[in-house]
């Protein structure tokens, strides 16, 4: 019978009902904070033109993109991020005038919550299909809605239970002054900004011995790492620092962090990650203002600030720091079938007890011994359990057993589903 | 600057927020009433070795799907319903003596709500990546699964808001007794369920011209029909339908339908579809029992039983017969900003009401013009705007605007987060 071998690829997961309840509840919490800050939502294709996502993610992107040939020969990727797909949808939907069907008005301000693929080393503990979770305001250069993305994502931080993290935010232009007043070249200025941004990571010392591979010598490096190092906030950063403020982000809570560079990519001015105390694997949440990708797509400059979570270190760090509430299961009560003669009693109570909105499950089979419903119900984690003997059905009666304690608990039909209402 | 047409795939859909929030709608009532009966979430991934999904849907179905070789040089393929992949997790999860941590338990009941890839003909108006929304109970044969599946699709519809239903219901094995009566080859009794299923869109002289282009003669063309139309119901397909009335299904949303076929795939006892009045694009959901698949994935026979909503039927559905709720905005008030100076006040007030669950957004361009502010808010379809001029400022006041009355009144903080609590 037997012809295929039932297994997953390297780096993709199933997610069974445990974990798949614990990621709803995570997607919950988050889009709840989203839609309070007025977020909407989009959803864009798992395919696109392999043009539209090529050449947007640096020579690593393009190497990780799953792309292919598709049975018409148009040359199609998977979903890399949700930025580029975000740009492409509001240069092909971006008001052209008139206020039609299918244009965005401006500030458009949303969110998305899709799985992305590339193809990583797996051996680091990367999966190669993982959920991404942003937010983004398009179309305005004020520095609030800089602080707004900010304020949504320490926000959702504090609804989902995180105590203690810290925002590290800085102004990417700061390289660029630095670079004049260096009097860098543009190749020097990428080598410093790649090596800076491991200073926590790899320390001075190895952020000096990375330069000097570039070319540096012992002293330009150590001048780099100091002189960027007593960057101060610009007057654009300070002015977020002081709307967080407005919106009750404590100050302790934001620290401008003049090392921090995000990689190579699209960001042209705020940079930001968030750091969770106790939680070591790195940054939950990166973001930023670009206001020059969109017009890759675009024949105007239309500018954007959003940040994205990392859905699985969240989810990791909720778990490392037991911040899941301890039932996550949905069904309250299991309703038994002692035989078959009296299944009808059992599906009677439990449409009733449905019907009165309690989360109510029967067991599929009129066959299996008490013993084995019993266990059943334990191990979802049901919390009642009703069992309905020839004793109780002769008596119009219900027995209700509370699977925690084992205490059993005799009612009529009215009793019972004013018990567990 | 622009150096890419922003545009999409043929048969692929950018969702933008207003389509969003009605999916996302559906999709939150259909899994509140799934978990209702103890239905758990399962994901799987978007890709699977090839041959997990090839030769599962017939040679229609491996032409349709997507396939490609990897970075990796393996051979990949996009989901392409839920069912198999279902199977496979079954088959590599399932119970092996001890309860594992990532084992099933048995019966398992699960549903799934994830997209699916076609490289279908789009000119029929079908769509290449499209939702699917299954609900499957896997380990029992006990007729009372095979009612509950049906039982859960019709709740399901009846909360969605549609009123009238109807499920055809039929047994597969009855062409099995068929083709024995009549002495029918297997070919023949494929042709003839592949013509017999058509009976409703075709009609009768349809299904004899389709029968006689198989070799059938006129007479034995019509002796097959009237023959399988007078079909009566098994013994299994009535306790399923006793179960339903049981269950407070009423008996004539019911109908035993002896031509319905569904196709030629791994049905192996109940078939059913579900037709809504009112909606003639063809029926939403359809399912049966396939007790045979999971054992192409596992040494032993695992029986199941299950159906799948269309998912764009059904908000099509929905859309014509206007089920879904008239505002699905979930911001309840815009803030707006006076000027730059008075910025603080609005960001001030905005978090208050956040802070007492009022979902509200500030705008976010401290340099607009009120009325562009308000327009803004009739776009986006936000009943409330909070404006505070010089005068409210001083006063410490606040004035609240109705964006569907345009009336204005005029409060305190506490007052404000009264009104709109």
């Amino acid at each position: 019978m037997k012809n295929v071998e039932p297994k997953t690829l390297k780096g993709f997961r199933d997610f069974l009902p445990k974990e798949t309840k614990k990621r709803q509840y995570a997607i919950d919490t988050l889009k709840k904070v989203f839609e309070s800050y007025g977020f909407e939502p989009l959803e864009t294709p798992a395919l696109e033109y392999e043009e539209v996502l090529l050449g947007k993610y640096g020579e690593e992107g393009d190497k990780l993109m799953y792309r292919f040939v598709d049975n018409g020969g148009r040359r199609v990727a998977l979903r890399y991020d949700q930025t580029v797909p975000l740009s492409r949808v509001v240069a092909q939907y971006s008001p052209r005038g008139g206020a039609g069907q299918n244009e965005l008005s401006m500030p458009f301000k949303r969110y998305q919550i899709q799985p992305v693929w590339r193809a990583e080393n797996t051996q680091k503990g990367r999966f190669r299909e993982f959920l991404q979770c942003d937010v983004d305001i398009v179309g305005t250069t004020s520095p609030l809605s800089d602080a707004e993305v900010i304020a949504v994502a320490t926000n959702a931080l504090k609804t989902l239970g995180f105590k203690d993290y810290k925002v590290l935010i800085n102004d990417r232009n700061n390289f660029s002054y630095f670079q004049e007043s260096m009097n860098l070249s543009q190749e020097q200025v990428m080598a410093v900004i790649r090596a800076i941004d491991k200073l926590k990571k790899i320390g001075r010392d190895g952020v000096i011995n990375e330069l000097k591979e570039k070319g540096f010598s012992y002293d330009q490096a150590a001048t780099v790492i100091d002189s960027i190092s007593n960057i101060k906030p610009t007057e654009y950063i300070l002015e977020i620092m002081q709307n967080l403020k407005k919106m009750g982000i404590k100050e302790e809570r934001i620290q401008f962090y003049p090392t921090l560079a995000r990689g190579l990519d699209y960001y042209t001015d705020l940079i930001f990650e968030i750091e969770i105390e106790g939680y070591t694997a790195g940054s939950v949440c990166g973001g930023g203002r670009y206001d020059k990708l969109i017009a890759m797509f675009s024949d105007k400059d239309i500018p954007a600030v959003g940040f994205a979570f990392g859905f699985d270190r969240l989810i990791e760090a909720m778990d490392a720091l037991k911040l899941f509430p301890d039932n996550l299961e949905t069904t309250k009560v299991l309703v038994t079938i002692f035989s078959k003669e009296l299944k009808e009693k059992s599906i009677e109570i439990s449409s009733r007890l449905r019907s009165n909105n309690i989360n109510t499950e029967i067991y599929l089979d009129e066959n299996a011994k008490l013993e084995k419903q019993l266990k059943y119900a334990d191990q979802k984690g049901i919390p009642y359990v009703v069992v309905i003997g020839p004793e109780e059905a002769e008596k119009n009666q219900i027995t209700l057993k509370n699977m925690q304690t084992r205490e059993q608990k005799t009612f009529n039909q009215e009793g019972l589903v004013k018990e567990l209402a």
